[in-house]
């Protein structure tokens, strides 16, 4: 992610896909099992970023267990995140934005800077999880992609393998982590990336465009073929069976069980805007803005001097320039494949 | 503080200065009261800053919890200090660092980015309380200093009123939300700067050196008498009977009772280190950086443009080298009062 308050910024697209989750979340905070005494009601936002899109769900997973747990019983918000994540940003978020959770007294933040692809909190301690566009995001790299920086767009078969397997060892270890942490009846609520029924990963302009402007920078000789090779997103979409494989045996994995799965369309609101107003500078701004602020920065870690290189900044800007005239050139709707779960602990 | 690392670096003033508390905190650790049942243990760092003073002490109290509670209840050490500070530098320090505490499976770290002159945790949810080199930082500037930077060195008796004032609002307030936060029978152990018994903050050649450098950063015309003018170190020295008054009339207050209480003079291992080598330069430098990563970011703050000044950097280099070069001219003792105490919730 781009820090400085950039993905706050730029992530709209996020904001508008994860709206059907929301509902989700808030039916869980009406259902879930609350623990009986005083200990701490405990809600993990895992992926916070820089928290921006966490206030809405948290707000309305907050409100609908203030509701229920009356006005002094503790909640205890933890936003998870890697640890070079802006922090700064996420915690000015939760203090001073009006959306804000943070304003019943008995309300409190925290957060934790470290990979979800373990345990990050002590056993059956959490009662509500909500993780949204994160668990796309592989832990590692899990090989180079030859011909793009999706691996969604390589036609190199083995490349394709090994992502998918890298994607199957991280779902079932972040399930994993999460059937440790949860409380018996806790609810976890997944909002990511996903492919559609014709395993479709979308968003198909956007990354040939994206693909182009790297190539032209390479033609420039701002950046080199080396350079470009090692360039790659270390994100998947899974499909619904991706997803429900863990389950399927014996209908639960680390003691939860899904409630719900599906794979749905988002709304593109950037082309739906286009369409109303016509402009495709607009168009191609708009995601530009948001490549920027989710991806560019993994892109330019590859550069010869990784995230000191001197070329950092003017990259992420004229790679964002080049996507956004490309775009603009030719607007079009975008497929938004994303899949929503909700996971019950037994 | 000075980000990107750099306190975690060079704050061994801290580090030495925190030996003697650490003892406290140890016993403090071995007979706390303990929580029935298998709620976490909750260990809380009050001011973390980037986390590396916090390893020995909080390794401390994690392993005498540990030893008490068995191997698998959970511990859950929370890190707090202003929302800028460097979160990343403090979560990479307690996941990397050869020292750090996070290495039996069942501890856990967090952070929250919150001014500690509020409540930061639930009622009722803290074991044990550390916090060092912290509450000396008062929650605002109380008043502008005419003629230093640091308000134990100002001539100007309604400055250091002002001072005063806010120093004891700024205790009780930190003493009413751990009272709020912790357990029955949690400690809270804390270290801060002091006044000696005639009232001396320390430190003098330290001080009037720098503020010496200042002057000359001025008549160079580097910075202007207005930025000089509002260029204050917003931290105080308590005397014993400052950081006494609030339990004097009812022995208690916000439900905490001083179990121990001592001004003393902490080892100054930069002259230490001169007496043995004789380099003045290393001496002059060993201050210098200290300062710079304590309190040189605060002064810059006042330059015109705040913190995104253009000469933000050169002013932090500039005022480095003039103190070093000082002190190397005449390398002696500081004195470096600093007060421990030990609080018992009732």
């Amino acid at each position: 992610m781009e820090g400085g308050g950039a993905y706050n910024r730029s992530s709209r697209v996020q904001a508008a896909g994860l709206l059907p989750a929301v509902a989700l979340l808030e039916d869980a905070a009406l259902k879930v099992r609350l623990t009986a005494g005083s200990a701490p009601l405990v809600i993990v936002d895992y992926g916070s970023s820089e928290g921006r899109n966490s206030l809405l769900p948290i707000g309305t997973a907050v409100s609908a267990l203030r509701a229920r747990a009356g006005p002094t019983r503790a909640i205890s918000v933890v936003h998870t995140d890697l640890p070079d994540n802006d922090f700064a940003a996420l915690f000015r978020t939760v203090e001073s934005d009006p959306e804000t959770y943070l304003r019943d007294g008995a309300t409190f933040v925290s957060a934790i800077g470290r990979s979800f692809y373990q345990q990050l909190l002590p056993a059956e301690s959490v009662t509500l999880g909500w993780s949204s566009w994160a668990v796309q995001w592989l832990s590692r790299l899990p090989a180079p992609i030859p011909d793009q920086v999706q691996v969604a767009f390589s036609k190199d078969a083995g490349t394709r393998e090994a992502f998918a397997r890298q994607a199957a060892e991280d779902w079932r270890a972040f399930l994993a982590a999460r059937g440790r942490e949860m409380c018996p009846g806790a609810r976890l609520v997944v909002l990511t990336m996903a492919v559609d029924e014709a395993r479709d990963f979308g968003y198909r302009p956007l990354l040939h465009a994206m693909y182009a402007g790297l190539e032209d920078l390479m033609a420039e000789r701002f950046i080199t073929a080396d350079e470009l090779h090692r360039m790659a997103i270390p994100t998947v979409g899974r499909s619904h069976d991706d997803l429900a494989a863990p389950f399927v045996n014996a209908g639960s994995f680390a003691g939860l069980s899904p409630s719900h799965l599906e794979v749905f369309q988002a709304e593109d609101r950037i082309f739906n805007r286009f369409e109303g107003d016509g402009d495709a500078q607009a168009f191609g701004a708009s995601w530009a803005a948001f490549s920027r602020a989710s991806v560019f920065p993994t892109l330019a870690a590859a550069l010869g001097g990784g995230r000191s290189d001197a070329r950092f900044d003017e990259f992420l800007q004229r790679l964002e320039a080049a996507l956004a005239s490309r775009l603009a050139a030719a607007p079009t709707h975008m497929s938004i494949p994303l899949a929503k779960l909700l996971l019950i602990k037994a």
